[in-house]
């Protein structure tokens, strides 16, 4: 053993402060949803466009099954991979919806979305490994990566592209960066684009090829306006597919999301989740179960997206707003705003301030062009859209461009 | 740039396998659960002494607040660190408990215990960093580090130490393995044991003084059965407290818990929450806050830990387990075995197949050591208890000495 000097110690160089990979950006919507949860408290109405999450609660059916089991069950802990009985609902759902067949033992109940990132990622890359992610996209894919010792390789998007990776772009990133995994989301957020069904094909039996982990972000499936989403697994067997509660079953704050993978990753990341999280909320995962029965009522929810989003597809432009990306599905719309600023966070401060409504400057999806583009979420009420519609249209900001 | 060679990729070179940092052990108590679950479901009947949770619900107050919430809340994200409801009630409760202010703006709501580790670890620790940790103990610090790129280092403890770590071993390895953070639970899983105050104090104040992060796991407070707990923030501000919903206020399945942390870390652990968890599971949130008013029912459920601790403390000796740890506090007991077995994997493993009695081989919480030692929770029943009792005095492995 190395003989240290007796009176120094490495931390008593330093004085204690937080680590170095704590110094990740703040996911900026957090932060623009407390500015409005201020304006609230203040006595100033807020329309609520900032936060990807419904207006709704759980479904009726949820919340039922919910109060039966506070009644009768203890609520304790579950296996670490989730409640039997929900895996097998859950993969029921790939047959019904996709018509895919998915054994209930590849099936990983998690924590939320959320959950499903931190576990396939540590599942599947060590410290130092590189990952390709398309920007415009979630923050939080970059930041879990940094935050647990692996690299984010950014794959820019844009319109020749219809906002999503070609297959050259990936070529290039697999020989030239060496990256060890992918992850595209379909419908994507902030731009709610959609990849074709070919060039899905397409990018999975690369994948596969180059024994790149292909990572199909599915987590606004149910959620598309135009041509159904397919799920990357009718592709690619050993895709790696993460789905949520949150955003079709408008369940955010229960936290419950799930996993689809590999048979020979189910150990590894059971193992994870074991010592990482234990088990993922028993309550939520009841609700979960409950809300496969809330079809109708979740359906009418997207009716309700579906006619905001053709609301404000008619109306922005009015406001001035007119270079709106392709709103395939999610509930957002995507606004180029180059034409009024170059600093979206301010741009938006602006518009909480002056007209009470709250959206998501880009740059917490795109850290370079994202100064010139806002998310606005439109899955609040039809009432609330009209009204953001027609505050926008005699806002000054928009009235005189900058 | 350097100049790969066109042709090969790094993950080409390698078919998709799980990654290396996914080789943690499990967190064997969950498998010992699942081997108890099957049998039950192969109609055996089981006397769970393996999980460490109370066999009661969540108190009376906690479900009613949840079942008013679901009529009325829609029950959406929180902000990232906790209701401000929960945050406020939890600050109370260390000037009611232990008589120290804590300003609620210090308290982060996490998504249980494990959470809170996650985000403390990530937050004090850069890759490659030391944490010392007391041995036995809880697994899953050990595995939570190394999976985050930590380095455990072990401060074995034993009989003429009490079971808990010595300011001279924690001396040792700030100077010679120059660790940047120690973490120490008082009641301790898997012994029960408990740290002096005066021990406390000395530790929290050379920790201080060699600026090394002090986490006090004080997850078992609330279930002391001789002189009470105190809390580490008596003794240094700058500690890093996590505590837990799951075991004296019985919520282990709802997933809450809380960090009580120094001011300057606050900012930094919320950017890591929002990025990894969004949220704590809001359903959970609410059932936290009616929970401080179910007191009354969660001292009723201690009393029965208290009168299961006696009865056991009285009768396994009679069974030939006569070499208990100081049983403190938390409802476990930690059993030296080695007149039986070197082997408590397979002990535990007979234990369940001849009389139905679940517990966990101390491997999970001692490597080495751990093959001669079992850890019994006492939280369920006192009739399970006494039937426990019953069984393991006439069970066959006890009459026979290996």
């Amino acid at each position: 053993m190395d003989k240290p000097s007796n009176s120094l110690s490495a931390a008593a160089r330093n004085a204690l402060r937080a680590s170095q990979r704590s110094d990740v950006p703040s996911f900026i919507v957090m932060d623009v949803m407390q500015a409005a949860a201020a304006r609230q408290a203040q006595g100033g109405d807020v329309i609520h466009m900032e936060v990807g999450q419904p207006g709704t609660p759980a479904p009726r059916a949820a919340l039922e099954a919910v109060k039966r089991a506070l009644d009768v069950e203890k609520l304790g802990y579950t296996v670490a991979l989730g409640l039997p009985a929900l895996r097998e609902r859950i993969a029921r759902h790939y047959q019904e919806r996709y018509g895919v067949v998915v054994p209930p033992d590849r099936v990983v109940v998690t924590t939320g979305s959320s959950a499903a990132f931190v576990l396939a990622f540590l599942a599947l890359f060590d410290v130092g490994a590189k990952v390709a992610l398309p920007s415009p996209g979630y923050p939080c894919y970059r930041h879990i990566l940094t935050t647990l010792g692996q690299i984010p390789v950014i794959l820019p998007t844009d319109d020749p592209s219809r906002w999503m990776p070609t297959p050259e772009q990936i070529d290039e990133v697999v020989r030239c960066e060496q990256v060890s995994g992918l992850v595209i989301a379909s419908p994507a957020n902030p731009t709610g684009t959609m990849i074709e069904a070919a060039r899905l094909a397409q990018i999975a039996s690369f994948s596969r090829r180059h024994n790149i982990w292909f990572i199909s972000d599915e987590i606004y499936h149910g959620l598309a306006y135009g041509p159904p989403e397919q799920t990357a697994l009718a592709y690619a067997d050993e895709a790696i597919v993460i789905n949520s509660f949150s955003k079709y079953f408008s369940m955010t704050g229960w936290r419950v999301g799930w996993l689809i993978v590999p048979e020979a990753l189910v150990r590894p990341i059971e193992r994870l989740a074991q010592n990482l999280y234990i088990s993922p909320p028993t309550v939520a995962q009841v609700a979960a179960l409950g809300a496969f029965d809330g079809i109708d009522e979740l359906e009418a929810n997207k009716h309700v997206y579906a006619r905001n989003r053709a609301l404000l597809l008619e109306e922005l432009p009015k406001a001035g707003l007119q270079r709106i990306l392709p709103a395939d599905g999610a509930f957002y719309l995507y606004v180029d705003v180059s034409e009024f600023t170059t600093d979206s966070v301010a741009f938006t401060k602006e518009m909480l301030q002056d007209i009470g409504i709250a959206a998501t400057p880009g740059v917490d999806f795109d850290f370079e062009r994202g100064r010139r583009y806002v998310r606005f979420c439109y899955a609040g009420t039809t009432e609330e859209m009209a009204e953001a519609a027609r505050r926008l249209r005699t806002w000054r900001r928009l009235a005189q461009k900058s």
